[in-house]
């Protein structure tokens, strides 16, 4: 088992340089402080290796401000940009897949001021040209892991009368994700079951 | 007409400063400057109010050194990375879609230089999971805008004896796409009729 002891939602603040060059790096696969991101990145990678299915993870936006051409093009300022869509997107059996994954040290439910409007709205677009969506969340400190669709989300989002959806929510409406050694989080199979009935 | 008298293979060197701020502001209708990644970023923006399809601008990848928290955040030292990916990928009617855009000064041929290995290896993923997959190549000297299938650019990759695809192999295999005022770019009609056959 994996132990989430240093679990952070990840996508609450600016991620520092110093973990962005680590993630840059391979990561050994005992690392027990591995994250959420990581653990969807090294899925993907698998999935990818096994002809299983393409998910790419967008790159984060940087607003570029300033270039040193003196150096070869180093980026003196620039800052982060919030993502206006979502972070992973790709293609299983010809279909568009589109999800945003976050982590909560919550317990009893998931804010949904995790949650961007913008990413809403991009999630709406999504499905109404039938693509797949749907989010990944994470209980870390429960170490488990649900695919909740988007269309869930986004009717809550819009029309719930609370700000977080309740754990027991989460529980009855998505879909645990298997965790292992590769796969990490085997959510395509979740996809294959729920998504592929043509 | 649109008049590339300033045309340029905008793949071929890294972007500067002012270019990217220039391409976070709104374009004006008139601006006879603009380059194929402005009309295809209009062309999406088209499609995605008028609800035809949802096809987003991967972000250029950043690997960021060192970031300055005393300024909020600033980014202080940071470089490009070459994309490993395509510029481009959505969806549409339920299908994914992947594509990378260049441009060429050449009037003869599209020099497969432009492609990186990386490009090629991402693309056939994409076809190896029933993915549509393309590349839209301007002759901008020509004033002319294809769209060509990706087997057909990663078969002339792996296969072909030139380091370049003649003019006239891309006017037989492809597909020229129509210009106009919204979308600047109509490639979604090709796509329609050439790839949404089931």
């Amino acid at each position: 088992m994996i132990n989430y002891s240093n679990g952070r939602n990840f996508k609450e603040k600016p991620v520092k340089s110093s973990k962005i060059v680590k993630k840059s790096l391979s990561f050994s696969h005992g690392n027990r402080g591995m994250d959420l991101e990581a653990d969807i990145n090294l899925s993907n990678e698998y999935y990818k290796e096994n002809e299983a299915c393409l998910i790419t993870k967008r790159p984060t936006p940087i607003n570029v401000v300033k270039v040193d051409y003196t150096k070869g093009a180093v980026i003196t300022n620039a800052y982060f940009e919030k993502q206006s869509t979502t972070d992973y997107n790709g293609v299983y059996k010809g279909r568009y897949i589109d999800f945003e994954a976050k982590s909560t040290l919550k317990t009893s439910s998931f804010p949904l001021s995790n949650i961007s409007k913008h990413q809403i709205e991009h999630l709406k677009h999504v499905l109404r040209h039938d693509g797949i969506a749907f989010f990944i969340i994470e209980f870390a400190k429960r170490d488990q892991v649900f695919l909740l669709d988007a269309s869930y989300v986004i009717d809550f989002y819009e029309h719930g009368t609370r700000k977080s959806i309740p754990y027991e929510e989460v529980v009855n409406n998505g879909h645990e994700i298997k965790k292992g050694f590769a796969p990490r989080l085997d959510y395509l199979e979740i996809i294959e079951k729920n998504y592929m009935i043509s």
